[in-house]
């Protein structure tokens, strides 16, 4: 199949816009969502340190390779990677092994930050301590050091791979769950003490074109799973927006800009609060004690 | 099967609130979540005349007799039904005939009004002549007969018999296709000069439910569906919502909620505008010629 703009042959059919797509067509288009989605955020600004968030998965070896793409040239901004290693026998070991791999050959110093060694324990030995599943203690923990370590290491903005499936999904999930709260908080209002401001620059991306975009440029992502994955609610709604999607190609989309137009409501319904310290530990929190130093006690690390 | 709340022999498993339900308990939930919303949105108020559009289905059908059940002994209340013939071929004469009987035995005025006699001709003839699809004429004409008939009848409120399911799946219809303006308009913020306003006194029931109350009540309901039905989108996120429904029971009234939490904002966003009078027919329009008016031209009736 030949490319839509030119005489090269096609490597992507792009259904939203129901064009075939070259390399150098497709990589024009990827390049321009992500420089407009952006700029419509102000992801990036004139010297900022930017912190990739760096699982070594298929999303954060792409925007680490894309935005050095596009903006490691600027002598005005900073870029460095943090990948969190959970401790997850057999999944995360050779995920940080790609992320070390991804951090050498663009050049980005890369910084590793282990669960066993900030919070006293590996992910698996939590799970099996602890009553909470794997997924909470992961979640929390993970942006607790990602936050904390990009913050000491002078970073303005936190940078996630977050695609347009998963922010879709996220959204209509919020939706379904009544928790308007949640979805407010989906894109922060403003620069809060002590946390890093959190970007995402794939979030009109395609998943499906992230995989390509990884493929077309020979990154070595890993695609496994990680074994205690499982989101029964989400996998529902990721199903559905693909077969709505796929029927009406651009929902997702749509699905995003229902989200901006409300976004200002939103932000307005739910003010973001003042954030004190944590009086454990120290870290940003809205509460006495944060998440973090809670699941700490429960664990009987504290 | 014995009743959750008496000794009785239960005839409905709500599943939302895990509940095995007898006759009358069904009912006394079912009456009781009709009045709450009725008074949340103040659908009914002292010295209303309520116009209750009755097609002869299920929905329509409940609708009238609940209303008349709850309300129907207030002296500062009136109501009668209006039906629309649209002229479908074997599918409407049925259900007409069904609506008669419903307002017979609930003793209640009833008016039949057909596209044939108010807009020159039946929707079958509309369909054959016109280039638009049949939901386009035969929901614009009904939507324009309804309400002017209800207006020059005196009536104060539309009752229509919209339920949970049909407006879940509405409002998520519009949010996944970006078109947030039609979800403010869901609910009319005031009343509007020469429009009679609108009222859904069963959007807090499910379908089911209201299936369940028509078997209950014995009632004459036709389960046919519309020869000319067909809203391919609308199913997928009918089945979607259905499958989530099944697996996280309640999802429905999320949706409400989440669409009710975000209705003050919607209204902001996109406040009623001032309606006139349209040049050709005099009807409320927010155009110089209403849209009946513009597809009757295209007919080439006027």
């Amino acid at each position: 199949m030949q490319c839509s703009l030119c005489s090269s042959k096609a490597v992507y059919y792009q259904r939203h816009s129901s064009r075939h797509l070259c390399k150098k067509h497709f990589l024009r288009d990827f390049y321009r969502r992500v420089k407009r989605a952006v700029a419509k955020y102000k992801m990036i600004e004139s010297g900022d340190k930017i912190a990739l968030a760096m699982s070594g998965g298929k999303d954060s070896v792409t925007l680490a390779h894309t935005l050095i793409e596009l903006y490691g040239k600027r002598r005005d901004l900073e870029f460095f990677a943090i990948t969190i290693d959970e401790g997850i026998e057999g999944y995360r070991p050779p995920t940080v092994e790609i992320a070390k791999k991804v951090c050498r050959d663009l050049g980005i110093e890369h910084v590793v930050v282990s669960f066993r060694e900030e919070i006293g324990l590996d992910l698996d030995e939590m799970v099996e301590r602890g009553s909470r599943n794997a997924c909470t203690y992961c979640g929390v923990f993970r942006k607790y050091l990602l936050n904390r370590t990009a913050r000491e290491l002078g970073a303005t903005k936190l940078a996630t791979g977050h695609n347009l499936d998963d922010e879709t999904q996220t959204i209509l999930l919020n939706f379904l769950n009544a928790d308007i709260e949640r979805l407010a908080r989906l894109i922060p209002q403003r620069v809060q003490k002590g946390l890093v401001y959190r970007i995402k620059p794939l979030r009109e991306i395609y998943e499906k074109e992230v995989v390509v975009y990884a493929i077309i440029n020979n990154l070595p992502v890993s695609l496994e799973e990680c074994p205690y994955s499982r989101f029964p609610a989400r996998a529902l709604v990721r199903d559905f927006i693909y077969e709505f999607e796929k029927k009406y190609p651009g929902r997702k989309f749509s699905i995003m800009r229902s989200f901006e137009e409300l976004l200002p409501c939103l932000h307005k319904m739910y003010p973001q609060v003042e954030l004190g310290e944590c009086k454990i530990c120290g870290e940003p929190t809205a509460r006495e004690i944060c998440k973090a130093c809670e699941l700490k006690r429960e664990l009987g690390i504290i």
